[in-house]
């Protein structure tokens, strides 16, 4: 109880009824689960049971001997008595969720102790309708005559639709992994991005992209799985981590939750690379917030050749200039596919130390090479095709479609601009605070790209500010772990509703000081590369920053 | 607000949102709602809004320029927001109803005023699967092989949606009355006997009529009309009056909120009988109840020519001994179809007076007539058939079906019961707190039986005690009443869990004392006549108590 999960089981004991104590069943059960959790430090909390489980759960109560154990929801506005038991669970199977735009990830673990039962994912049914983001909120949102005329469904419901069966085609498939029938799995908690909770829950995201950006709803109360067609355990609370604003959902507030950012006495930050680029600052005293789109680049939404990080796609790429050789690493090993996010900032970072890429991030005219190696590398490696050069990562024979992998100046100009934008977001947080880079001891990478970046490289494109490298610490799938404590911990889900009140949100999409520094940051590693102290800066490129 | 009912309208103005004040909708209505909940006295309860509702309130919060008024619940476990209007309600309709075996009987109130819309009463369809209670229990409780055999769904289904279907019947009639449509009832208040509520939720009634007679719920939390398949608005609550056992429900807590027995300084007793008398005594300081059979006799169920206060029912009868004549009075003075409870006891008073039954309540074998227009009457109304004495109280020419309406000895000996009964009841239940009957300073009666019975007559045959007439206070269906005053006031909600939690139950199915009183009370007025100083005792029969 220490912790108090959202779920939990207890036992309970009742003086079975008599003619001298004829209370009803469920009030006798109340009554003796009542005195169980004013104990246990539950205090005096309303106590319900759902009028679904009133005949179930009485009837398992007596035929039970009136002793045995109650599964109880722990909510905001009460106690919610769901099920009896006749003895305690061996297990409490539940199920914590990151709801991804592309991809469902989630863990069922055990409430009664913490561990992992089973873990999986799967692909979001919504993307039939809309790659991004925006193009789910456009199908959301389409006329009644468009609706009509495709003879389709209201856009909303589709949505709401596919996400549910993405979700119980999860459930199940987790389910059988951990030997249990999805039915027996007690709460949901969901962590993702504010369009995809509205959409998880059939609510119109139609001005969460349209000036002022305001959600429907930051924060929805608990519901029953039922209430949404879930197929898991009908009375199973769904827990909804809170958003902060349209672009700030509550996958951000899973990563705070993890990082511990809320609690820190030292100012810190935190860092999310998806579509946007959401980044956290602050202490236990303070948080402050901002996003922009800084991911397309590094997603595979704009780059030609760029994908997720997914198996054949290149993670880390290096160029050893004194042998002028390439290696790349792709991820399983299998044949390239694409570049991912991480692969793509290192390819960068390495086209410009090879000095092949200049300071503005373009392909140099005409290099002169210094050796015959270099000649063959260049030889090898630029293509120049219809006025356009690119970059051969890895040639048609070792790509995964016979086609080679390439990163054209176009791709590049994609990752400036991203690169670009993640350094003025930084800066801008940070001054809006008064605070130096210098003064962050720690910087939490979240999702993919924490995972797999290599801080060295980023620094070197002037993507992450010139710090230490320990001071970036990687925290793999926040979303999904903030998931998880939502479900283990009261004070988990406490400090989410507390985070949500205490952060201040900066809009950056209006913010001049943002537009300033990104001008600024479009160079590699900046325009003052004072700022970079660790990456060289080429002679030949000197006053390029006048260019 | 002053009374808190159920559901309130709640004028709202929210700052519309900027890029300076981004919460989300809900959120904002939220904030907005809570200060103005605050404001007035309804401190920081859990405002929540249920998962359904978010949308269709958030659209029009939006539309309505972020002002206008909410809808709200008023539950226990905190504040629901259901809905959102432009402006004010001009009415706020909910429904009262007295969810009765044989008949329902409901009022549309408007909360915003206290108003009566309309109002109305529909036979319960559960009566195709047996007229009393006992029978009800048995068919909701049919084994499976009897269902199968039958070829019927579970008999608890079926027996619920016959009355979810009559109250639906009945919401409609009342909301077409009142010129609105039934999902315009924003809540439902239920009072009814314990089995009626567990037919209502569809749970299993098996218990009830077992000893120790324990429900399955004696205080059900409330719930969504939705639900339970109502068809009025859908997330109106439905309060449901606590029940205190199997044999005290809750329309008997409505019944002791409408008479204000908890909270009177004199101590005051309430009377309420139906096919089971159900008795309360008590004051502010302490409630003790009691239930027993005393009802049939006179509720149509055992006298052969017993029936419900309905039209045709002889409600009254006089014989007049100085003219030597017989009147009586039929509801509606529609043709005599049968004798309703109250006519049984002024006959079977005025038969004793008459002196055509003893004090035993036997017809006289040899009356000797005291003149010819005596001898005319026993002539004209005695009637000895198969060895069986009968009293005709309208002939054949008069009644409703061309037989006479007679009253058997048989009847006789079953009023007698139900009389004797009943004073035991009062007697024991007195006796249980050393309560003097002249220490009552009202007796409140409820229902039919308190609207038409003469206390006099009821008096003279020992049935109720000999007291001041004035001290009998008929208080109508104080059923329906108390659901009335659940929606309007929070302090009578508050009042009638307090009544729950305060008042002791006497079960009188195992009482000893009880059985010995009744013995004493099979006579008219009493085998101890001193009890009944009003009465007349006649010197013939002296003795007779002997018999």
């Amino acid at each position: 109880m220490n912790k108090s999960p959202l779920v939990q089981c207890i036992g309970i004991s009742a003086p079975p009824p008599s003619l001298q104590d004829n209370t009803a069943d469920i009030d006798r059960l109340k009554r003796a689960a009542a005195a169980i959790l004013q104990q246990e430090g539950g205090g005096r909390r309303p106590l319900s049971v759902p009028c679904a489980r009133l005949g179930p759960v009485a009837a398992a109560f007596r035929s039970a001997g009136f002793r045995g154990a109650v599964v109880v929801n722990i909510l905001p506005a009460g106690i919610e008595i769901v099920d009896f038991l006749p003895a305690m669970a061996p297990a409490l199977p539940v199920m914590a969720l990151d709801l991804g735009t592309t991809h469902l990830e989630a863990k069922l673990l055990d409430l009664q102790n913490g561990s992992t039962l089973a873990a999986g994912h799967i692909e979001n049914r919504q993307i039939q309708y809309g790659a991004d983001i925006l193009s789910r909120i456009h199908f959301a949102t389409r006329s009644r005559d468009q609706i009509e005329r495709d003879g389709e469904n209201e856009g909303l419901l589709l949505l709401q639709q596919a996400v549910i069966a993405s979700i119980n085609d999860l459930a199940g498939e987790l389910a059988a992994k951990a030997g249990i029938k999805p039915a027996a799995i007690r709460a949901l908690s969901v962590s993702g991005n504010t369009t995809m909770v509205h959409l998880f829950l059939g609510l119109n995201p139609y001005h969460i992209c349209r000036e002022p950006y305001i959600p429907l709803v930051n924060a929805p109360d608990p519901c029953h799985a039922v209430e949404l067609g879930l197929n898991i355990f009908p009375q199973a609370p769904v827990w909804i981590l809170p958003g902060i604003g349209s672009y700030f959902g509550g996958d951000l507030i899973s990563g705070i939750l993890v990082s511990g950012l809320d609690q820190a006495e030292a100012t810190g930050m935190l860092i999310d690379v998806g579509t946007n680029a959401e980044v956290v600052l602050g202490n236990r005293d303070w948080l402050i917030a901002c996003a922009g789109a800084a991911g397309p680049a590094l997603e595979g939404g704009v780059a030609r050749m760029g994908m997720r990080a997914a198996p054949g796609a290149i993670e880390h790429v290096a160029i050893d200039t004194a042998t002028w050789s390439l290696n790349y690493q792709t991820i399983d090993n299998a044949p390239a596919a694409g570049i991912c996010g991480s692969g793509m900032i290192d390819l960068v970072a390495a086209l410009y130390l090879a000095r092949i890429i200049d300071i503005r991030g373009k392909f140099r005219a005409s290099p002169v090479p210094e050796s015959a190696g270099h000649e063959h590398f260049l030889q090898q490696h630029l293509l120049r095709e219809e006025g356009i050069t690119s970059f051969v990562v890895a040639p048609a024979a070792k790509s995964a479609d016979g086609r080679p992998v390439v990163l054209s100046q176009i791709d590049l100009d994609a990752v400036m601009r991203s690169k670009a934008a993640m350094y003025a977001i930084l800066s801008t947080l940070t001054s809006q605070v008064g605070v130096e880079f210098a003064e962050l001891e720690r910087i939490y990478v979240a999702g993919a790209f924490g995972k797999h970046i290599d801080p060295r490289q980023a620094i070197t494109l002037g993507m992450l500010p010139d710090l230490p490298l320990s001071t970036y610490i990687p925290i793999g799938n926040s979303s999904l772990h903030g998931a998880e404590r939502i479900l283990l911990s009261a004070e988990c889900r406490r400090r989410s509703m507390e985070i949500g009140r205490k952060i201040t949100y900066i809009e950056l999409n209006v913010n001049q000081e943002f537009m300033i520094r990104f001008s600024g940051s479009r160079f590699i590693p900046h325009t003052d590369p004072n700022l970079f102290p660790s990456v060289p800066v080429f002679k030949e490129d000197s006053g390029a920053g006048d260019a």
